[in-house]
């Protein structure tokens, strides 16, 4: 189970890592396209976009259906709900992680403060 | 700018397409660790986690300091706000988008009703 949701979020972090990819999730949010469309709308060849759309179909971030000779891409069921979580905790310890830190610092030149007044004694 | 902030997605978000890549940065999260520990602790050879620590230095969320033969690793300056905005704004995106896909079925099932009633008049 851990496993399967560590390559759930492999996957989706790997498809969002391209700024076409993330351009096309905006794209079908407003609505669904083809992939003629979204190779128009991002100046790229149909080969392109279908590679990007692939990516996109594996992680589930979309789902495509193919009606004659048309490919329909829409966006896919997934809300990127534990992504968003990761992302959150992540946020969660670094900011733990610098709360503590500054309190070392301070902790520091508290000392600092004392020994430079036991030295002036 | 905007090309400077697409190519900091593409970067963050590669950097934590990987289960150990994400690992290492729960685990400095909590303290400084060199590559030898964070190679033990992963279950890794050095080489493998030098290649992973690199991703995550060039992406800016991890900073190295070598003393001596010892590379410490810690948390970079990076909170990944930019990141978890990019995901919130796309929750919002698909919430929309499929609370406007319920209202258009809803439509048709209304439809579907007043027409069922009109052919059984």
């Amino acid at each position: 189970m851990v496993q399967y949701m560590q390559a759930r979020l492999d996957a989706s972090f790997a498809a969002l890592s391209d700024a076409t990819r993330r351009g096309v999730l905006e794209r079908l949010a407003r609505s669904n396209a083809s992939i003629t469309d979204l190779a128009e709308k991002f100046g790229m060849t149909l080969t392109g976009m279908k590679k990007h759309v692939d990516v996109l179909e594996q992680s589930g971030l979309v789902t495509t259906e193919k009606v004659g000779r048309v490919r329909t891409c829409k966006l896919g069921p997934r809300r990127l709900g534990a992504e968003t979580e990761w992302l959150e905790r992540y946020r969660r310890l670094w900011d733990a992680r610098f709360d503590e830190l500054d309190k070392v610092v301070e902790e520091l030149k508290r000392k600092e403060k004392v020994d430079g007044r036991k030295r002036r004694e």
